[in-house]
């Protein structure tokens, strides 16, 4: 077996070595795992260049820094990990994930101080939250009523963090209700966001997110950015729901699939349920960003 | 390398193989891990018998159904990899855990449902929250002050789980302020649990410990069964950090340890600050239940 054939569906970094992502294990007494303890950031390479990769590292930093991880490498290293997975992979578009845990207890400790902290990363084929989403995808939503989101009093949102077991639990509602996303509101019943995504609404003529208890993503941040840009009248605070039902248009954004337009909500249309203009310019504007080298970090693939 | 050498850590089963835990291995892509979409539990030997392993095991299956989960193996063939794996370790007194994850996505899904559900299971020389728990060992306890419980609203903590990030935060908090045992409260001021433990306060000559927002822990159980045999009143309901501070004695409660005294609180004596009489006849009733047949599984450890 050749190296494409044994990278084809992605290639990880475990232990210093580069391996094939369906190799790439973690030890089960890593309490990345039992405790959940571990930070993480997805990067996405569209077209053979990296998007936004500073950005990603530098809040992969920081989120290892709030949490007091300390990584293994520097940022250049980490850089220098992630394009040799792309490169292994011969992926021209791809989800590129660095994970940081807290590692494995020396036998008989519990102290957390004491361990010494792991870093893992991967590169698999561009991951879609949903299919075809840069040109015709779009998303059925509901507000999930039997879960709340993680408040950030007891877990920092903005710590790209794995504790998703009130989003699963969302996703299952949704499911169970028909539709396939969910959207997540906080205990005074102020919109969050969704599994893998934050979420948007344009209402009064004005763009609509979240400011508070959601990831602060980097797609949303380029959305707000663009919109900026294009003189985009833009809100970033709380609202609650009834502001959804009175939006024209609603769109979810995520590394995993860009600017994703919301049709309904809770089984009625979104406006008139089709893909509104605003939505439709911002989607479009987000993929032509990919082309803009300011946010892009070519990978050399060499002669492979 | 014989048997005894290579199990001498302790020994797992993953992927149908019985192998030494330090080589069992979970691979990155599981949502277990990269979602914490899964559920565990901990069951302790002792003196070569495991202690409520049906209790256990009956928690366990509860937890798999409650979050859609469906481990590959049946109750009593789980049993029987417990049993085997306590016998190649040839651990007398050991921890116990079983865990069922979600799984590895198919390439391209996100679906949950569609996932192949994976069971791990391992056996390791028994864990002491504290050193020496059972004789003379004890807490420093503080109120966590910078993060809050996660709410039953947002996660189901009845459900073993691995989002401890709020418990790992208490954890540091206790750290940086000179104490090693956190307790959270919730949103509303009402005492929760710490990081693998319930908590009991003898308060009025009444036993207290919270009904809601903890893990209905099975040494919690032991203990207010032990408390009801013997007289002692009890109740079970919300309180505030008050009625810790007015209590004569404070324990906490784990399989990690039994029933462990708390002797300060924010740096203050709880009572007299020496371990108070019932927590040492708690303590005393629960390790002496260990010889009660009623609640073991003795292990056969056969001619190794």
């Amino acid at each position: 077996m050749d190296a494409a054939n044994a990278f084809r569906d992605g290639a990880a970094y475990v232990d210093g070595a580069f391996v094939p992502v369906g190799e790439a294990r973690i030890s089960i007494l890593d309490t990345g795992f039992s405790r959940s303890d571990v930070t993480y950031d997805v990067v996405a390479v569209w077209n053979g260049a990296f998007f936004r990769l500073e950005d990603h590292l530098e809040r992969f930093e920081r989120s290892c820094r709030t949490l007091r991880l300390s990584p293994p490498y520097d940022r250049a290293e980490i850089a220098r990990i992630l394009v040799q997975l792309v490169r292994s992979s011969r992926l021209r578009s791809a989800y590129v994930e660095t994970i940081c845990t807290r590692g494995v207890p020396p036998p008989g400790s519990r102290d957390p101080r004491t361990f010494e902290n792991s870093f893992f990363a991967y590169a698999i084929p561009y991951v879609w939250i949903v299919p075809d989403a840069s040109t015709t995808g779009t998303m059925d939503a509901v507000i999930a009523r039997t879960v709340q989101r993680i408040p950030v009093t007891s877990v920092d949102p903005t710590v790209k963090n794995f504790h998703w077991a009130d989003l699963t639990r969302g996703l299952y509602e949704a499911y169970d209700r028909g539709a396939t996303h969910p959207i997540l509101l906080d205990a005074d019943g102020n919109v969050t966001e969704g599994p893998g995504y934050n979420v948007f609404a344009v209402s009064d003529g004005t763009l609509l997110t979240p400011a508070a208890g959601v990831l602060e993503g980097i797609t949303r941040r380029t959305v707000l950015e663009l919109a900026e840009a294009d003189g985009i009248p833009v809100s970033v605070g709380p609202f609650g729901e009834d502001r959804l039902r009175d939006a024209v248009e609603m769109f979810a954004t995520s590394t995993a699939g860009g600017v994703m337009p919301i049709v309904t909500l809770d089984g009625a249309p979104i406006g008139d349920g089709a893909v509104g203009p605003t939505t439709r310019h911002l989607r479009e504007r987000y993929w032509a960003a990919h082309a803009d080298t300011r946010y892009l970090t070519p990978v050399d693939y060499g002669d492979v």
